[in-house]
């Protein structure tokens, strides 16, 4: 039991899972949401011990406040935080990039406590009828510090992790926004680019071709439109570093396939299976 | 019931998958394969009547063969057939690229009836041991005619299709490869791309960071190098086109983010979630 009022603001596909994760083990749930249905529907799963649509009243009693919206508007909750605390209070975020929300937290004055969280999970389906209690359960779940970091808001973070059954990870923030760039927003983009392509070969016939392989490597491309803009210009550098180094990667691999370099294809071919492997193996032996 | 010897050549993934799918339906079914242990599996399995690693035994009395080995392979024992076959068959094929067969089933003398075949399914793991019986179930198998496609041989491999579950399609050998180049080898590419991208990063921390959006987009990474490098190879300027031009809508994405071009990068992120459902219900729509 966390013996802390905590405000969930946004309960959307993160949000909702982590009240209906949390439900029952703090001491007073505020669910902070605009749109009427959601309040209502957490309200009646009884998820929430209170809802709200207005975020100055939402948060007015809370120990904690955990935000859970998209990244723009993390961002502008925290720069109003000062006028809507002012008494301070502790923050800690879910968004899916760190640096800028890092920055804006160790500009809150002295009275807040602070830390950047973001766990690394998710669906292609955004908002609380897609939520899970089950969603952060074996998953990794970053921590970035920042200036305002202190040590009951890690302390607190930390048990917040335990409860909800992830594993917490500590990252600086742009170590955080490097590592994602690779590991999530890269597939992102090549994967609404394969969804492009596909569609711009004019061909209906294609669907009907595709099999689990299209499927799956196109998976991400139905991601949230609002949510994907919000992690890419937050993280612009970092993903347009690692699309730079991927495009030469690709002309590598076209220019073995158009010299017809058998030997070198082959060795390119038996490496990304060896990499596989790799990776396949550590998700096992951490999971 | 079928009623036709039929000689499998490859106890793969496929032949397998086929020889578990045609248990009992086919009058006699021989399973020719180099490997001891997989023919052993298959004759203690009951799904072969016999088994042999003798190709010109294997092909010998039979009224069907199909061929279920890499494309070169099935390429090398379509020259071959003539000699091994003087008498002529009927041959049908699962290779993964269809252009180079059709040739070289049009070259076979007129005493052979030859066509096409590639079902739209598979595994990132090969061999008989990941065999299915429900492997083809509800999928497409392409079927392309040639030079020696005959109304019996296309009605006894339409007959096969229904027999495995599948819904079959005709397509040209070269309207094959152009859309498999797109629904099927481009999204390998790039996958194997990712995870070499990936690996190339040398921080380990990025597997335990990696979610459900990393393992689905590099899935195809672990596909059998061997099996891809033929299909690579045998498929080169369909590939090589695509990619070309997969590179730059690539190119393109990366400029609009690089401008922070918020509105048209908007547009494109909510053009591939629009292209992602139509291709979504196209599939809930045909299964």
């Amino acid at each position: 039991m966390i013996e802390k009022s905590v405000c969930i603001v946004g309960l959307g596909l993160m949000g909702g899972s982590l009240v209906r994760a949390l439900k029952g083990q703090v001491k007073w749930l505020i669910g902070v949401d605009r749109h009427a249905s959601t309040r209502q529907l957490a309200l009646s799963d009884g998820v929430v011990d209170t809802v709200t649509d207005d975020l100055s009243s939402g948060v007015s009693g809370a120990d904690l406040i955990i935000l859970a919206t998209p990244v723009q508007t993390i961002l502008q909750i925290l720069r109003d935080l000062p006028q809507l605390r002012p008494d301070g209070c502790m923050v800690m975020d879910m968004g899916s990039t760190k640096e800028e929300i890092c920055e804006a937290m160790a500009a809150l004055p002295g009275s807040f406590a602070a830390i950047g969280g973001h766990p690394m999970c998710g669906k292609e389906t955004a908002g609380y009828h897609a939520s899970d209690a089950d969603l952060f359960r074996e998953q990794t779940f970053i921590l970035s510090r920042n200036g305002r970091t202190t040590h009951q808001i890690e302390e607190l973070s930390l048990s917040i992790i335990e409860h909800v059954g992830a594993h917490s990870m500590f990252l600086s923030a742009d170590e955080h926004d490097q590592i994602v760039a690779v590991a999530s927003h890269l597939p992102y983009v090549i994967s609404a680019t394969l969804m492009h392509r596909a569609s711009e070969m004019g061909d209906d016939r294609v669907w009907s071709v595709s099999a689990s392989g299209f499927r799956d490597t196109s998976r991400l491309a139905g991601s949230d439109p609002r949510m994907m803009l919000e992690i890419l210009l937050t993280n612009r550098k970092a993903i347009l570093s690692q699309l730079n180094q991927y495009n030469q990667e690709l002309a590598e691999v076209s220019e073995l396939l158009e010299g017809g370099n058998k030997a070198a294809l082959a060795a390119w071919l038996a490496e990304a299976q060896q990499q596989h492997s790799v990776y396949h193996r550590q998700k096992m032996d951490s999971s």
